[in-house]
């Protein structure tokens, strides 16, 4: 899929996005939660969310920090098209989120720790990562990793899953 | 994985999934909202839940029908794991349904309609159906389509989505 506004969505520089992560990794940080945080961002630097995972508190294993700030984003908003902003999630997608994201019109998704490092601290998946199944869908995802890596890998492993 | 209930849980036979469908078809019967159902129901036919997809009313456009039922299930249940349940959806889950199924413990899903009739209908997804995805996952996943399969395509053809 052609969007108008891909060049401009995708010109979002490394430093801006470095930025932007900040608050998804604030958002993580949440006592008895796993260690999760996301955000959503228009292009001008325009924060519209930013939430964590609440699986713990909730029961809801489907209450990723991604899904969580979808819904936010879209209540805040009054509209289920995200087409246009930027997912920023300190750890690569699940499955899950990322078709979340994807569905909800968002094509730019950046994020912090990889799959590996996930599975390293305990919340290992499906056993596919973002970038194998973003390959498999029909239309063009940007996935930027690796920013704000290095506290984004140190914040995860530094709270593993308890055994 | 191998599961100590996966003989039991396989053991459900057609026509007692066709009955359970029949829960997940009446949810899905909401005036103004996407034509979809999901059910879950534990082995021994006690129903958890029903559920809707409601992404028009909430706005939020992953507010599927199995996501709904896997959150009003957990809420339910008090519990995040529903291993040992069977997940009934009207049409072939998208990659984000299955996904939270799958991350939920759920490992045995029946579906009515498949991808083929939801991108008919209008509701087409991300190009890729569950049976491709679930085959790549690390577990294994029990999918049994066309359950009150005909039902279900008749549920979907007639409320394709509006132009």
């Amino acid at each position: 899929m052609i969007r108008d506004h891909t060049l401009h969505l995708n010109a979002v520089d490394t430093q801006q996005l470095t930025r932007w992560m900040k608050s998804a990794l604030a958002a993580g940080v949440q006592a008895g939660e796993n260690p999760f945080g996301a955000a959503i961002f228009a292009v001008d630097g325009t924060q519209v969310v930013a939430a964590n995972n609440t699986v713990n508190s909730t029961n809801n294993p489907a209450a990723h920090a991604e899904v969580n700030a979808i819904a936010d984003a879209s209540r805040s908003l009054g509209r289920s098209d995200l087409g246009g902003y930027w997912l920023l999630a300190t750890a690569e997608p699940c499955p899950m989120c990322l078709s979340a994201a994807v569905i909800a019109g968002i094509r730019n998704i950046a994020f912090g720790a990889n799959q590996v490092v996930v599975n390293e601290a305990g919340y290992g998946g499906l056993g596919i990562c973002s970038r194998e199944l973003a390959n498999q869908f029909n239309c063009e995802i940007v996935l930027r990793g690796s920013i704000l890596g290095n506290d984004c890998v140190r914040f995860l492993l530094n709270n593993r899953k308890p055994n």
